[in-house]
């Protein structure tokens, strides 16, 4: 039976990703705390394409997933891209997962536990060499500091995703949990699946006493960032759904443009207490 | 070239719905107000297929669309279900029609206007009788009642949507303008594009002085429509972003399942002035 | 700390549902068949507020979920409506949770392993009895019998997903799987993650040989699940991607209005071998 | 009335990106080629906000929209860029708006007219200079080359997108009509709003005579803008909806990651006929 997808292609042109998108399949996620948990995640793979070969054999994409027995992690999500490189050999490698993930939270003030979850997508880029991102999905409350400065009483506040695109030094020891406790303290208050109601005084009473515009939590979350050692680039993005409007306010930060910050550690040093 | 859909089926089982789903066609809208505005909408078609024949004509299901000169209205769907009953006899006609909706508000106290937008459905179902019904999706503001009773400052709020679905005495006469503020008025706060400074303290002041749970929009926008004269039916349905968790807050009332009110004037003679 | 929810309301105003929505739990997933899997569910749930009642404690919803410790299935569910009713006293109780779901399928010729997902989602609605429902959401591959009649060769397919509600007699026997089986089989083919190429010889002309309609799949699909003994109602759904249009094909069969099949028992007896 | 947005912000950190997302907006759109149309878009704006500076002021972007009474096209992104320069002094300016937008078709052998949607997403980002690009999303029919070869008869077909995103040497004269065309043209077989039988024989016919896989696909739209003069770079991607499998099959070019094609003259003069 011939094998179309090998033939010789005259066209002279590389393909720089071809493969498979939205294929879920069933997996355990690791943190680098130990954190071990159930999720089920969706992938994308995809090789880069040499200019003389017809097309890619799509099915062995699937093939490394049913090969790939181990938990994802950052440090699983570059064997997943070695076994690639194994059944589709190629100049580059591409692959996108995203999972929801969940911790175990307590309510601030009855300590009522609930389950958050949150979304990571992890995505390896692989050619010579290999450059593994971790994005992580944080839902926020955020309070308006200009509405509360301006009005007799109350001041419009909303849910907020904080998308943070992290990559580190040592991925071995990166540490999901950490970046997302770093996002929630940042905010005007963190979020909760389960409040009572002396927990809802609480976190009512915090995001009052802690306004943030969406430009506030972009710079003060970067300033975090910058203090941690692990971390060698990042992107913020902060989305309000704005309780006063009907579209959405935006504020991203990317570190690689930052001018005046030649590094992190300038960044870090300029840090004040709030 | 043989005609296969009109083949005999020997099946003996009639299909409820048989037609085609998601084509986008651009297209005008009137409101019973004379409004008249251009905008695209999606459409979903249907017809029931006895039970001895094998299929239906899906291509004339685009033809009565393009048939269909006018503006869509509520009369205008009425017409659209005569053109399809023609096209394509049949005992039943399904027909659905979602579109965004402009209307130009000001701003409360700078008096700046812009566009709000909102999201129409309209349906009908055509079998001996027409129904027709019309959903109208809001957006609103929303403060709770419990976190501004318990706090000492402050009081969660967010954006939430309300989804008013109608089925009117006489179509002819109803005025989607006028549910859109009988919606607005009862939240929280309305909601828009464009607010100055001034405006942004009238908002965040004003929800503040109306704090509503979700039963308590759904309860009095219930009231608000069991005033309306030309209403025969409602659903009312109020979704809340919730800002202090990372799902949303739900409540509905359907007038067909209030215990007590046998009728929509029994219903509106309980109305309190609040 | 008073309790704003519990006040008494004067508005003589039940709300037929109110709760909460989009909550994301990890879960486990138990088929009749014993299989047990892990998961990530969505759910809604909320109760019938009585008139006199200001408000729900939405934070039950969530402590419900937390006491619930056993795996997800329609027996399953049943529980978690009782734990429910005893949180949150009211007259009615209802509940939706959607999870992925995933079989183990050997490719047809060379017998590959892979997982193939699925959507299922149960309801249950409690008022004096439980009404628990289930929804499988299952792709297939679909075939013109149209295009193949008229061309000289080749024939339009596409995509298609089944959505199949069903009833069951006895819920605790439900066989999930064997459902999705029985839709596959009844498809122009079956969809799997893994082909070699033997295996898309295999599929490809599979589909050849068995051109289906939208209409016919939802008639076929109606005409097996009358011979299912466990089956008390069903309401199948067939939605086409179509290949040569941007727009979908839809055809739908609900087992309450077939005119002229009293029972299923007599729907199943006109099944011919096709 | 203080504007807090004004103050001096003492962290030094400058925002790349500051503005409101998805907000809707009724507006006309015009093409190189004189074709005029009304739409409905959704803009995303954004300006970068200096070190110095707390915040940007949201309700300016409204402004600037209002203000904009002409129709979109690639010139008038422009403009509306300058209305934003005005408003919102900044390095930086950032805009995307989206929207449906349609061409009459002809059937090609009964010539029904019909109305076809696609996709256009124009994004203009300004710093120093100005760059533009345009989005055009367009379904097409895809026929499998593979699947043609080794089967006794059929082929696996299925919609797919192509996304395809273009800079232009003068924005004035691009023609989104035209471009349009060359990715019908060099899919297997363009899709149609309405198909007549006599029709449907043609495109089933004619997919099967023109199999393509991703791969040839973004190959062959890439020949095809390398002959075009008024392209000065180009993105080409297309996902297929893959009748066999619940996933897509992807593949991606980008004009300015080919190697060995140092212009996009060069590329062209290799261009075979097929």
């Amino acid at each position: 039976m011939e094998d179309t997808q090998s033939r010789t292609d005259e066209r002279k042109l590389p393909i720089q990703k071809v493969g498979i998108k939205n294929i879920r399949y069933p997996l355990a996620v690791s943190n680098g705390n130990g954190n071990l948990q159930h999720t089920v995640a969706t992938f994308d793979m995809a090789v880069e394409l040499p200019q003389d070969q017809k097309g890619t054999h799509m099915s062995r994409f699937v093939e490394a997933l049913n090969e790939f027995q181990e938990s994802v992690s950052l440090s699983g999500i570059q064997r997943l891209v070695n076994v690639l490189k194994k059944k589709l050999p190629s100049p580059g490698v591409f692959l996108r997962v995203e999972f929801p993930y969940f911790l175990e939270k307590k309510a601030p003030v009855t300590g009522s536990a609930s389950m958050m979850d949150y979304t990571i997508i992890l995505t390896a880029e692989s050619h010579e060499d290999d450059r593994i991102t971790a994005t992580l999905i944080i839902p926020v409350t955020t309070l308006c500091p200009c509405s509360k400065n301006i009005s007799e009483y109350g001041a419009h506040n909303q849910r907020g995703l904080v998308e943070l695109h992290v990559r580190f030094a040592d991925p071995a020891t990166a540490d999901f949990d950490r970046l997302i406790r770093c996002v929630e303290e940042t905010s005007s208050c963190e979020v909760f699946a389960l409040l009572k109601r002396e927990d809802e005084k609480f976190v009512t009473e915090r995001a009052y006493e802690n306004p943030v515009f969406v430009e506030d939590l972009v710079r003060d979350i970067a300033l975090k960032l910058a203090k941690e050692g692990n971390v060698n680039w990042f992107k913020v993005e902060v989305t309000n759904f704005e309780s006063i409007h009907h579209h959405d306010a935006y504020a991203m930060i990317d570190s690689d443009h930052i001018s005046g910050f030649r590094t992190l550690e300038a960044l870090a040093a300029t840090v004040k207490t709030k």
